[in-house]
């Protein structure tokens, strides 16, 4: 006797799971456009710096702001917590291991300071860069204001999962469409990974979201939670979302793949999966000069690969520059992401992000796989 | 020349193969109820511990009752078959491992001792907890009745695969209306797997069913008899039963998904695959003060991920306290089960366990498999 | 432009992608009939041992038919080479790994002595034995007679690919229904695996076929030939075709699923995919006794898993009495095959090898890959 | 709620997914016909060897054409931009691996000398072996009338992605219908792998199509763009685009699977693909005599599978006359490629590569992974 369908499941893909299909015309890559956009805001490169204080502190979001790209700095770390956060983040990097869960949880302990709100983020501005600052929920209403006040430009709401609609009893949650109207500059929302949940965020006015829960080998949001979405289809139901709001509203919401992305391959995986841009982590605090001083580390939940009290080390591979243009002198797609997104636009034959998300992607499952126990065993035999 | 179809295969899904999808909605963790019955019976937690005696004994079935839970005692293992199985357990945790097997099959076969049935459920119903035991369907009509008269609460029939219907030349199967009509207390019986051997039991009266056979890696089931179906398979055909028993009889049949689960993760898939509550063994075996002292044995058949004569080291990872409420130090889903299950209910925007079985699951295979390999190669690099 | 499809592929499962759905009844294991019969001859195992020097010779052969099963005496191996085959199969035991090449091509180049093969057949018939051989099909139509006159019961064809039609301008090849009417015992043909094959080699008249090309994890046929179709799907094809068959003509012609079983799960699915037998060899390689004494190694194509040249070591593991029967110390499925058998049929519900053929499997992938990259991780953590 | 579609994705499958299914005719294999053709010039093996400089010097050239294949000579390798080019060759099989990357990059950074080109033709063209040479597009309008007039036979134009369409402002894109009328011989183009693209190519005129683009485990093409189909789709989808081509134009256009093959059983499953012949590199770089002397290494994007700087150690594993015709002493399906190769044709029932197209093919994923967890834990164990 079969049994009736207790619940339908689609298939989800992540990044290892499919592969671009290059084009029947090829393109000079040089010819690509690669910009984005957020609202009326262009950037020339369609990849964000991740909202951790390993990744980005105000040196580290000026370099890049003149590089052409958008770094996030996080409102809820060392740098709105110390006068002095570079003190903190040496700390960071030199603790031994056994003393850090300790160190986190003191280091970020300290109170934010609603001064050094204003103060960081002028001094991003000052050198005429752009700026994006983060939040979780619990303080976007609070600190928008002093934001926006400050010039910052884009302003972030991130926690693991946002909706639009949080039912509490205790306290009245945030109203995005509230938010996105009392403050002058775009809202970003994140994270979110459905259809739905997508497009009642944008129904609210929102500039961007941020599309990722659970998507990484390393994040453990699947494992504690059993919850997660392979962010190939997270990202191509979010993408269907924007369309259909474009269709209904005559706006267009941009979207960003966050989590997940390990080299310039996946980046443009994403891309071709509907997204406009991609916010990176782990990436940029291996570049020279990142304020994580070759560790990265989880501060709060947004960042669930990384719970409070983890640090790993990243090592250092490269400068900024290299990382984003090369040269390379690896070929694991983790240096010149910008020569590599290049590349394919070409060998796809796309000039603009927007084309990418026409290119044709096959299920390609793992090929990689055993390629790899062969190397595992060869280097161990 | 293409075959003709000789036999038609669904595909099933274990844990590692689905995830849960956020919700449209997000709910504040703190207003989830996560209380679960049997028959009029309310449990605070929707977790049982498992009729192990590396796992369940009169101390612990006290402290868990007090906690919200219900652990079961194995009415077969050597709480009924000693006075002082306390000295059985001790001898079991300090044998070494050549002596294992023969100390197992030593302890193992001294007769139980009906006496200690009713003086073990007693010790436990003296202090206010609830009492649940389990027996195998060969004692079962000998036993319910002197663990009804004691004051049992349930009364739980397990062996590998059981059926409303068992053919013997030889001797009269266990008869499972007769049973739940002789005894006052609610009947639980397991293990099935299928939609129609659920709700043939459903039909003979029990009030909840035990769901698994051969789901976890560590279970040989599959190796030895090639029999098994992954659990997130398993509990969905068998919450179909329960829809299905319910339409025609109004009666509400509970779910309980046994074997397999390894973290918090895996349980809220068990919940969102249908299961009104999980049973847990091996995890609750690394609680502090556990009687398996950081060791978990196979008794006899019921067990097969243990058959009798293996004991495996699991380790003392906390207090029961710690393992059910935090706060956790690690992030691998092992600490903390309640508040994963109530952030993964307010990430998936539900109130109730009843809630739970509609959520979102996605097909979501092999991503972590390769991450794994990443992972094996570093440490070994 | 999407592409057109130049061919359409089927998906073929093997044993580990499949799992068996216990029954909505339970049969007392004790119950079950397994006996299995080709063409009149009734057999009380449903488990031929494999035509490899190294698993079958007259001794064992003997043994094994008193325990009810059937083994298949190789005639163009040492037993027909040589008058004292024992001291061939203990020069091969004790050769060292560089000598053992050349020491097997030595070995297997003395010519096939005709008289033999009447000698080792009667030395098995003396006994009361059953008696089955085995020849590749340039062989057949010498030895068949010689082997019917000496009292064989049933005679063997086998290569890696057998069909009934072989095309070749400079040799005559075999044609099965001369030989199966110019024998008076029944003829077996191996190996095929696809629909087509198997029901054109049964309108030949054979008394049953042996499935299975490139099957097994070892076999290299797959990677030599790229030929290879794994074992649940090759016999649930075969099976088909025996339907058919009987179906066109009331005749009905036995299935035997040959390579790839590497437990008693196996051997389960294999039934339950329409098998009416296996045929197993490193397994009995392994009992005390056999005349490999520890190891197995390739004689000719036939075997294709162990090409001629290949000597590997499988080890004594016990007797052949526990082998088939238990008891069983291990829980890898390995030991006790009959047991597991019987029960395996017990909790599926079915009393003979018939109705195995109707038990539901489904399609259950990789739950143990993971479990055993765990396991492997902690074994070298 | 469900997301709508937002793109639409095939499965595409490699040679690890896929098995070839025996036929049920089977083949005398010495009556296989193996030939192959390019336009009108036929070749006695379906096998090319890659225009690589560790691959094919003109001694290999001449001694690979008498065996019956063609090999590749590179016009923009050593070959062409040295006097001595065993030289380097020698330089670069010395050079210790600190020095390789820096070694390549002065190497291929002198200047290809028009002359040397002529020269190395004639080389060949003088013992009488036929002759291919492969440039990139840039230098293939260039190059082509000095390969013509020096009697080479066949002119490749290889990059990693090529296109009818090239679009660039800043240069005119190579027109390869012009390129086709203007030179005397056969022009064969690649790699390109969706049928478009194929189809678009055939049109202007080529003799032949090179399949691939990031096929195989060590081809980083995937990394870096995350562009890449599995061959064995693919092959199917550039042999759909021959076949309408055939039919619309009545000409026949080669395909030749060109990367990721390992084995005889891979370079079985493309031509079973649809493939006419293959070319490998790596198997032939582990030859006695080949240039490499035991190593390969990247000269330039044609093979994305070894990016200039770096070089493999592959061992010599056998002459050029035992890799293709045997005797193999190895059982892995990297020596006697033609044996293999008939002996596939002759279980599968086949006499012509033709014929090959039409076997069929089953979907048969993975088996070989589990294997090789075993292998790997029992050889660490």
């Amino acid at each position: 006797m079969y049994s009736p369908q207790f619940k339908n499941m689609r298939i989800a893909y992540g990044f290892d799971e499919v592969a671009l299909v290059p084009g029947e015309v090829t393109v000079n890559p040089e010819q690509a456009d690669i910009s984005f956009k957020i609202d009326s805001l262009t950037f020339d490169l369609p990849i964000l710096a991740a909202a951790m204080d390993a990744v980005v502190d105000v040196p580290f979001a000026v370099r890049y702001g003149k590089l052409g790209g958008l770094a996030v700095l996080n409102l809820e770390g060392v740098q709105a917590r110390y006068d002095n956060p570079e003190e903190m983040l040496v700390a960071l990097s030199r603790a031994k291991d056994p003393e850090i869960t300790s160190l986190l949880q003191k280091i970020y302990s300290k109170p934010i300071d609603p001064r050094l709100i204003g103060e960081r983020i002028k001094a991003i501005k000052d050198t005429g860069a752009r700026c994006a600052v983060s939040v979780t929920p619990a303080n976007a209403k609070n600190f928008a204001p002093l934001a926006a006040e400050a010039g910052c430009d884009i302003f972030l709401v991130q926690s693991t999962v946002t909706t639009a609609r949080h039912v509490s009893k205790s306290y009245r949650g945030l109203v995005f469409s509230e938010l996105c109207q009392s403050v002058s500059i775009p809202v970003v929302v994140g994270n979110c990974v459905s259809y739905g949940a997508a497009l009642e965020i944008m129904r609210n006015g929102v500039a961007a979201i941020l599309v990722g829960v659970g998507p990484g080998a390393a994040c453990t949001t699947r494992e504690v939670l059993g919850v997660g979405v392979p962010q190939v289809t997270a990202t191509m139901d979010c993408a269907a979302a924007r369309e259909a709001f474009l269709k209904e509203s005559g706006r267009y919401v941009s979207i960003i793949t966050d989590g997940g992305i390990r080299n310039s391959g996946d980046m443009c995986k994403a891309l071709a999966s509907g997204a406009d841009a991609v916010m990176l982590g782990s990436i940029f605090a291996q570049s020279e000069g990142a304020p994580g001083r070759g560790y990265n580390w989880g501060m709060a939940t947004p960042h669930a690969a990384l719970p409070r009290g983890t640090r790993i080390r990243v090592g250092t591979r490269g400068t900024l520059q290299q990382l984003l243009f090369g040269p390379s002198s690896v070929t694991d797609g983790s240096q010149n992401l910008v020569g590599a997104l290049r590349t394919c636009m070409g060998v796809c034959g796309v000039v603009t992000i927007g084309d990418m998300h026409k290119v044709e992607m096959v299920i390609a499952p793992s090929i990689k796989t055993e390629g790899k126990l062969f190397q595992m065993a060869q280097q161990r035999g």
